[in-house]
């Protein structure tokens, strides 16, 4: 009989969820190792543009998840976030409007710099999880269970590979460690594009203002303009971080500076003045065109041998906030998973054997998650129109006010503040009303499938209200002009 | 100024679709060059083992895109073929029943081997075409248009690569012409299993039978048993070629011999007793396990350097037999597009540059063939649903009488019966009253989708007609009711 050890996790990829997934499991006494492909982020090679630098807004379900592995790290993210109440909106002829999240309990989303975030949850990790730095997987052998990686001093290093027990690929969209569990598995998988680019613009500080903000720091900003839009989150330097989407299409037209210059005039006048027009041209001149895709894939686990968490299973369109808050999720539902399983930190599988207890925990976590990931990826495709036109309409003010009052006449709330580990959210039906956003961004004890279900019956309920409505409108109207018919014709 | 050279086109893959493509394109002027990673299947090396085995029901669609390239081509296989009339459905007592595809017209779909269709269409290419066999796309430079290849004897052979003008990729689901597409543009993707598998059976020729055939030979077989099903079609020298279909899930509870013994002998008694259960059972232990899986993508061109066609850009279910018809058709609507943008048989664009009349061509194509693409993969899900458990249910037997009554009174009938070469599917729109089966295998005039909606129509007009008939239905027992509750009342 061969003796118990340590179960050993490879996680390929250091970014925020590949760096909770190796927290979580050290805590769970794994022996982890983490490969990531970039510079290491604490050292001095890291400058930020080595990383996305795109700005994250992490709110209830990302810090709920930082919390289930460790209640220190979700304050000091929160201490190092600028908090965002609402969203002002930017309309042409420069009048901005503030629709605030949540007016009952003023609950906020955060806006973070994912490289900061990124450093951070890198520090956080203790000196026994062992992390090799620009390394690459070349590939891995999922049967075996043996990864050979590579880096930039030794090409072909990894002659002999490295075992594991299980490799967990965080390595984004278009994952390295998907594609190898793909020539395994009968995955279903798509990628679909919008067909919008993105491309970041810089709002630098004005130093004339209090801390530095030219426009209100505790918003998210919206210039929205129907079929396209620009949108600004704060930095904690007094800059904004703008980001243009705009159709491929559409920006082909805009080939010239000139066109670039009466592109913005017209319709993002205030930013120019803020910004200022060669400033602005700049950097969408120079900048990336960047591509927005859905990526879902089922299932995300194959035997016990390999499982994706964060993007590498579920790519997302960045309009719900959401994307790095659902992978943060992934590793808060595993670690759940595998406490109900009953999985313990040591092993008795050789390398290269199936391991039926772990094999069983991570399909339950897959089939489990499936429903979830499928219903954020469409809302957050939703939420495009709704953040670059939807929230220029009237109907969308009188659904917010409808929302308001109802949530204040039959509030839903959360039945436990703190989380079970086992029961990852013990909110399976939400009662009273609540808004779509609200479930969303401030309810980590409501799975997305649930939220996406009670705003489709909600609006079930709206649409019927408004046909009673109707009727009963109608049937006054007919019941009065029947009435002054009748006394017109007695007068005749 | 370069003077005007011959379009060069290089071709992936020389299965039926790429056979038939390099044919078409050579009578067009063009130079052709055909890779196959396989070997020659004109040689003496091409065991039928060699080449995918399953038989094929070549229908309409397939013999009007071979007509449309070489008229005797239609005309040989259709010779070579055996016509299936209808199909033989065997219940588990033992009973067949014959359910005839076109009553009226006695059309047939027809089964043919794939080795023997690769065969003749590859010995139908003229030697001005360059074929090479054994050989596999190592890499492709899609920018400037430069192919490797690599073959047993020359491992690293293609030093220089191989220059093109276009690569069209007839490398079948897993199409390596389509990963490298799916680099340089944001391509919409979608692969998706069914959860069942399939396993190829044979039921040897009985001498004791005229022509060798144990079942009638102008059918195509079908044993339905809701959940899985067994089919068959005929070979030529008496044999047919069984395909059982089964879910994975049940498929690894018969991991005995005995216990596919039990499971033969209660589903399929009667093929049992034609093929020997010994005989069958060796074929169900020993034969590959086959994943189905539906592929999506699009675009299927990129700029004026890449095309995809046949099941590199649409992989279906087999349940409609419309997999290599499909494929052959898009064929033949190529061959339209191009004579349509009038794409002359030579060009004045450098190797590596774009062809703008090319471009614009082959993104038409691409346009114009994405909705009947997705039509045929979603009829060839449905039919899955009605081959293994529709065809029993007394409710198909109505729509069936229903389908063919109506036919006689409204016949839907092709304009003409040879298409134009610049309007592949001259019929826009289908009048009359017309089965979705008979859409989709006998007219090559009525694009998929066009089936695909028709039948939706028709579906709601049967729909409809229930709702009335059943109104008038209820009225009448109503009005009945109520003469005879007055004649009691009268009485009383």
């Amino acid at each position: 009989m061969s003796a118990d050890r340590p179960r050993k996790v490879l996680i390929i990829g250091a970014g925020p969820v590949g760096a909770l997934t190796a927290l979580s499991l050290h805590r769970r006494g794994w022996e982890v190792e983490l490969w990531e492909s970039r510079y290491d982020p604490r050292g001095k090679n890291a400058a930020p543009s080595n990383l996305r630098s795109i700005n994250l807004a992490i709110s209830a379900r990302g810090l709920e998840a930082l919390r289930s592995v460790d209640p220190s790290l979700a304050e000091q993210f929160q201490n190092e976030a600028i908090p965002m109440k609402g969203r002002m909106i930017h309309h042409v002829d420069g009048k901005q409007e503030s629709q605030i999240y949540d007016p009952i309990n003023g609950q906020c989303i955060n806006s973070i710099g994912r490289p900061l975030l990124n450093q951070r949850l890198v520090e956080s990790l203790p000196p026994s999880i062992k992390i090799r730095f620009q390394t690459k997987l070349s590939r891995v052998d999922l049967d075996t269970k043996i990864a050979y990686g590579s880096s930039p001093e030794q090409k072909d290093a990894d002659e002999h590979g490295t075992p594991f027990d299980l490799i967990i690929g965080c390595d984004g969209s278009w994952s390295k460690v998907r594609t190898s569990m793909m020539r395994m598995e009968r995955m279903d998988f798509s990628q679909s594009f919008i067909p919008h680019a993105y491309i970041e613009l810089h709002m630098p500080a004005d130093p004339s203002r209090p801390g530095g903000y030219a426009i209100d720091k505790n918003h998210l900003h919206i210039w929205p303009r129907h079929s396209f839009m620009l949108i600004g989150l704060p930095n904690k330097d007094g800059s904004f971080t703008l980001t243009l989407f705009l159709p491929f299409s559409s920006l082909s037209t805009l080939t010239t500076r000139e066109a670039a210059s009466r592109f913005f005039i017209e319709h993002f006048p205030s930013a120019v003045q803020i910004v200022g027009e060669k400033r602005l041209l700049d950097d969408f001149e120079n900048n990336p065109r960047g591509n927005l895709v859905t990526i879902n894939c089922t299932p995300s686990a194959w035997s016990s041998h390999a499982l994706l968490l964060g993007d590498a299973s579920h790519s997302m369109v960045p309009f719900f906030g959401q994307g790095l808050n659902c992978g943060l999720e992934d590793v808060r539902v595993l670690n759940s998973v595998l406490e109900k399983h009953q999985i313990s930190s040591t092993t008795n599988a050789k390398l290269g054997e199936t391991d039926i207890d772990l094999e069983l925990a991570l399909k339950s976590y897959s089939v489990e998650r499936q429903a979830d990931l499928k219903a954020i990826c469409e809302l957050a495709l939703q939420n495009y129109t709704e953040m670059r036109s939807h929230v220029l309409s009237p109907l969308h003010h009188i659904r917010r006010f409808v929302d308001s009052a109802l949530t204040r006449i039959l509030p839903s709330r959360p039945s436990k503040l703190h989380l079970s580990l086992t029961d990852p959210f013990p909110t399976k039906r939400v009662k009273g009303w609540t808004s779509l956003y609200e479930m969303v961004t401030f309810r980590p004890d409501v799975p997305y499938s649930e939220a996406l279900r009670k705003e489709q019956a909600q609006k079930e309920i709206m649409a019927w209200t408004g046909y009673i409505s109707g009727i009963l409108g109608f049937g006054a109207v007919g019941f009065t002009g029947l009435r002054l018919a009748r006394k017109w014709l007695d007068r005749n």
